[in-house]
């Protein structure tokens, strides 16, 4: 099986993105998709995976997030933090009828706390694997759902999932400030307002709220309000990670990188980036690697 | 006009209350509908006005809250604060054609921060007037937009509006959150632990996470995330407001009104009840005479 080229899958809620891998781990193919998995219906994904090796190849599979969830292909078991490559080795789940294995998430259980992921734990342990992060490094993987994972000794020893898009998207789409949130989001005087917002007192709830008052009393621009929101919300995340004097390993696309890296930067952090297709790849080669 | 019975009308965004007050403000008849400001079609408020004195008689009337707004019956420029009963009065807008007053709101504009109220100026002051609360004094009138109002010698001389409730029904209604939030929500040890978990380190954001991962680890039974998340939120816009060692008068309804006394009293401070009707009617009141 080692000796052989492989499809590897990081299939998410919204977004798939397929790798066809050689034997040593280099990605000869890629592709990005809308299939995730809320567009797949209930026993479609045997069929979806049969689309893809017609496409490329009657090649085993491997695949990651969260098609290993109770909305995708099959749910698999957590496996709990702090581990590393060689607990998701061991912990993945074969489904034989289609060669695939699918790789658990972790959970995180604390005093107080509890926290979940599928999908970003192989992107980190593999910027560690490819040499593109130190095996000590805090990261920060934005998206609807940001997450800050902790690794030390290159497994993840601890990690905090902060809603900051999905608030973001609610406010926008359904609440009384909808109607002010229709400005572009982007870096500027007023999302670096929001971020230095989200360092006073008040509490961001109250915050919130000093957006439309903002506006309705023309001290805020309207058609700045929705780049102060997201950076009131970014600023906010930023300042419960503790960045200050650290270096911040940064996955992230083209849209909010530049925003979490500003907001890094301002809040007195280092940041650098990480190429989350390379480390994803890595991750998901070394992992298979290891359960052989 | 001072010698005759009038109509005083608590006018809001969902809701509308009625009263009959006496030449001495004494309330002889009370109704409550939901005829609030968006249920009334636009150039509907004349007829609106029109019925109510077809039922308790011809008399002049006066109005406080979001029937002042742009969504309302006619935009009543804010008053800004600090003020107090005399610069209400002395604001008033008047719509001879329906022999109708409308009391401005309030707008604050601090160093960083906007806030706007309607509606609520009204209960505060007259909770004064009545001798319901000292002329120094903090009040807290919780609902879809919580307020916390600062009174000093009588005048409000600074506000703070939170978000709470909207974002508790965002969570509810349109988040990944919603699924797992259709129980009670009351007082009970998940609320309180909701109240405790906001004054923990990481953050809102997170902390609304925590949520999910909890019931999907099963550390929180599924019944309970509702009133834990109500916890959470109300016991984030507590702890902001800074109650510990002071008395908070709460104006609220029965729904709100023992979870803010439980999240408050938690946090160190001391609750006193004070009836927003009797205050409503109170300061609708002492305004109208002072303008007279």
């Amino acid at each position: 099986l080692s000796e052989a080229a492989y499809l590897a899958l990081d299939w998410g809620t919204t977004h798939r993105r397929t790798y066809v891998m050689d034997p040593a781990g280099t990605v000869v193919a890629r592709e990005r998709d809308g299939r995730g998995v809320l567009s797949i219906p209930p026993g479609g994904y045997p069929h979806e995976l049969a689309a893809l090796r017609a496409r490329f190849g009657p090649l085993p599979a491997i695949a990651a997030g969260m098609v290993g969830s109770a909305r995708g292909w099959r749910e698999v078991p957590y496996v709990p933090a702090p581990a590393g490559a060689a607990q998701l080795a061991a912990a993945l789940t074969c489904i034989e009828t289609d060669d695939l294995l699918i790789v658990p998430g972790l959970s995180l259980r604390e005093a107080g706390r509890s926290d979940v992921m599928r999908g970003e734990e192989v992107q980190v342990l593999g910027a560690v694997v490819a040499g593109l992060a130190p095996a000590d490094a805090l990261f920060c993987q934005p998206g609807t759902h940001n997450k800050w994972i902790e690794l030390e000794g290159g497994r993840i020893v601890r990690f905090t999932t902060a809603m900051t898009g999905e608030i973001f998207a609610l406010l926008r789409d359904h609440s009384l400030l909808s109607e002010m949130l229709g400005g572009e989001v982007e870096d500027g005087h007023a999302f670096r307002d929001g971020v230095a917002a989200a360092q006073e007192e008040g509490g961001l709830l109250a915050q919130m709220f000093g957006i439309r008052a903002a506006v309705l009393l023309e001290s805020r621009p309207r058609e700045s309000a929705a780049a102060f929101t997201s950076g009131l919300l970014i600023g906010s995340d930023v300042a419960s990670a503790g960045v200050q004097g650290r270096t911040i390993h940064l996955l992230a696309d083209a849209t909010l990188g530049p925003l979490y890296a500003v907001a890094i930067q301002l809040l007195g952090g280092r940041v650098a980036l990480v190429d989350s297709e390379a480390a994803f790849a890595a991750g998901i080669h070394h992992i298979r690697g290891l359960s052989q």
